[in-house]
This record gives C-alpha cells, structure tokens and sequence, in this order.
C-alpha cells in the first residue's frame, strides 16, 4: 500500500500539477483552504482537480480576522504589474504568513494520520516574490518538523520549486493533469482576467511550452 | 509609543504570566484560540485575563477536521498520570502541531499589523512532555521567520521556557497576573480536576513557592 501524503490544493495550474506528480508515489489526502478569498472559483477548481485526481479533500474554513493582502481585503484592488516588475519584490497579493498556516495545518493532519509527506506547489522561478515560496524558507521549516513534531519523520516536498512555468505546463501535460478545470487567475468569474500577475505567468508558460491553455 | 507584540493566550498560569510579561515591554495583541477543546472554560477565561490586562483580542476558530487528541476527541478521556511519568513521553493530549498552527496564525497577524514580537508561554522544565514545547522547536521557528515573512523582522518569545512551575508562580505573583481568573485544567467545571497532569504540575508549582492557588 502507498505511503500517505498530504497536499496542499489551491486548484491552480502549479498544485494542481504537484498533486498529479505526488500520486503517482503516495495515497494523497487534499487539504483546500477558504481564506477569505475574495472569488470561490479558486476552490470549485480545486474540489474538481481533487475529485478528478481520485483523492480524498478536506476544505478548512480559516478565521483570518486582519488585513493586508488584496486578495482577501476588499478594500485593495488586485493590481496589474508590468511583467519585468513581477517577482521583483512583494506585491500586495501577499497573504502575510499564508504558506505557513497552511503548511501548519498540513503538520496537524499528517501527524493525525500518520502520513510523512507534505507536498506544495511552491515555486520560486516564475512567481509573484511571495518571501514563503523561497527554497530557504522550506528548507527552514523542514528543520522545525524536526523538532515540532511527535515522530519528527514529516517533510514537506517541493517538486516545483526551481521549474520554470514552462517546465511545469510540460509537466503537467506529462502527469495528464486536467487542465481545463484549473484555476490561476486572482480574480473569480466566468474567463480568466489575463492581466494579473498570475495570468501573465500562466500565460507566458502555456506560450513558451508551445501549448494551447484549455481555458482561454 | 511601546512596541507592538502579539501575545499567544489559554488563560492558563504560563500564558497569562507570558502576557503580563510581555505587557511592560509591549503593546500586547491577545490571540486565543477556540480549538475544538472539550470545554470552553479555558476560552472564558482566556477573555477575562486579556480584559483585565487591558489588551485587545482576536478569539480564532479553527476548523481542526481530525482526530487524535484526548483534548478534542470525544471518544478519547483525558488521562491521568502518575507524576513521575508526566513529562516522560508525549501524551495523548497533545493535540498535533497545535503550537505550529498558533504560532503561524501569530505571524500572520504580526506581519498583517507590524509587530515584531509573538509571546508564548511554553515551557519546558515542568510540562507534559510535548514536542512543540522545547527551546529547539523554537530556534527552528525563529529561523523559519527571516525567511518565511515580509520584512523577516519577527522574533518568538519564549520567557517561560526555562523556568520551572515554582518560578513561574513566583513571576506570576510579581507580575500581579489576577491568578483567580486563570484555568489550567484540561477539564472543564467549577473546580480544577486536581489529577490531571496539568493541575498536578500546576498544584506543584504553588505548592513549591509557599503560595496559595486563589482557584482552589
């Protein structure tokens, strides 16, 4: 029987593809998050991609009581950026210690059913500059499991985190991951908006893989 | 103006010490949490002592869908111990990556309102054996936050760490903490249980420093 995994699930074209790779080795429990977001397009897709990917999911409603990101706070537009800014520093998507809440929570879960592996979409090529998608900061948190934990046999597994987006679309064509239900634009509605940072990624990925995106 | 900190708060002896502490050196921000403990004796009284300190709070619901922990499982009694084993190995009220997840809300409240310090009462001279709990885990946290946050400016506290009961009651009692408020006892109820591991340490504790327990 396959190990258990956790993975962490936004629905996205980069988890989505994280989970793909992360079945192929391991019995995969989805954990989806509803943070606040400001559209719940983002967790329709990751429910489908999870259901699609044959895999247990668990939707953890968060109490997340404080401002400061424009993906949460209605009162902050999400912005547009010239693509040479993207990635630059970081931008007021920034959910402020997002990564870690959801990774603390994966900790809880695995530990709760004995699983020994987190994986997480992570990515520090071609993303937004978040400060908890950098390769330290897993390597960091990798070293807390150590002590924080009862069996200290968790790790958190970043199979994307020096891909390019090209590298990932190639992967997730690779892994068949269902790509016409994944979801990377900030914005909800029906198409996505192709202008924030995470379209402009997504695009320019889909664009240098030579592949057509099923959603535009 | 004093600093801004924010304070991890049970209600119990150690965090509300922690909070008195902390409160001649900070603006405090309480964060309790309402974790799907048995009780909510400990909730109550986390909000007196907050209010007495004259602190602003945040109570957090966590959505916690597993099991795993005599303190949120009902199919699972709080267990008593006899002492010379309390501390010896991790038990079953060890809620998994309890203090990870606290903390990781902690940062993002720090990051979302500019503090630069989270206050935890943990300890680990006189305590349950708990594996989020020692001064390693927390080294490893503060490593984790230069890289995991914005700024890569915010530090854990850990005042207690190193004290044993006697101590902390002593600190209690120079810090003024309105110990009559407090509730250390895994159980619920009007009285303290007496034979949970919690009050045994806690009982020790006043009884070693010449002091009466205002709860009993």
């Amino acid at each position: 029987m396959k190990d258990k995994a956790i993975v962490l699930l936004s629905g996205g074209l980069d988890s989505s593809t994280a989970l793909f790779i992360a079945k192929k080795l391991h019995k995969c429990h989805c954990l989806i998050f509803d943070y606040g977001q400001k559209h719940i397009r983002e967790l329709n897709s990751a429910v489908k991609i999870a259901k699609l990917a044959g895999c247990d999911y668990k939707i953890i409603k968060m109490c997340f009581p404080w401002k400061g990101s424009s993906l949460t706070d209605d009162g902050l537009n999400i912005p547009y950026h010239p693509r040479k800014k993207i990635g630059k520093s970081v931008p007021d998507t920034y959910v402020p210690g997002r990564n870690t809440i959801f990774i603390s929570y994966a900790v809880s879960f695995a530990e709760a059913i004995g699983a020994k592996k987190i994986y997480i979409g992570a990515n520090a090529v071609d993303f937004s500059g978040y400060p908890d998608c950098s390769p330290q900061y897993y390597a960091a948190f990798n070293n807390l499991l150590k002590f924080g934990t009862k069996r200290g046999d968790i790790k958190i597994e970043i199979p994307l985190i020096k891909k390019t987006k090209k590298e990932i679309v190639n992967l997730a064509f690779k892994y068949s991951v269902p790509l016409k239900y994944t979801w990377s634009c900030y914005r909800g509605g029906d198409v996505p908006c192709g202008h924030c940072d995470s379209c402009v990624l997504r695009q320019e990925g889909f664009s240098a893989a030579g592949k057509k995106d099923p959603l535009l």
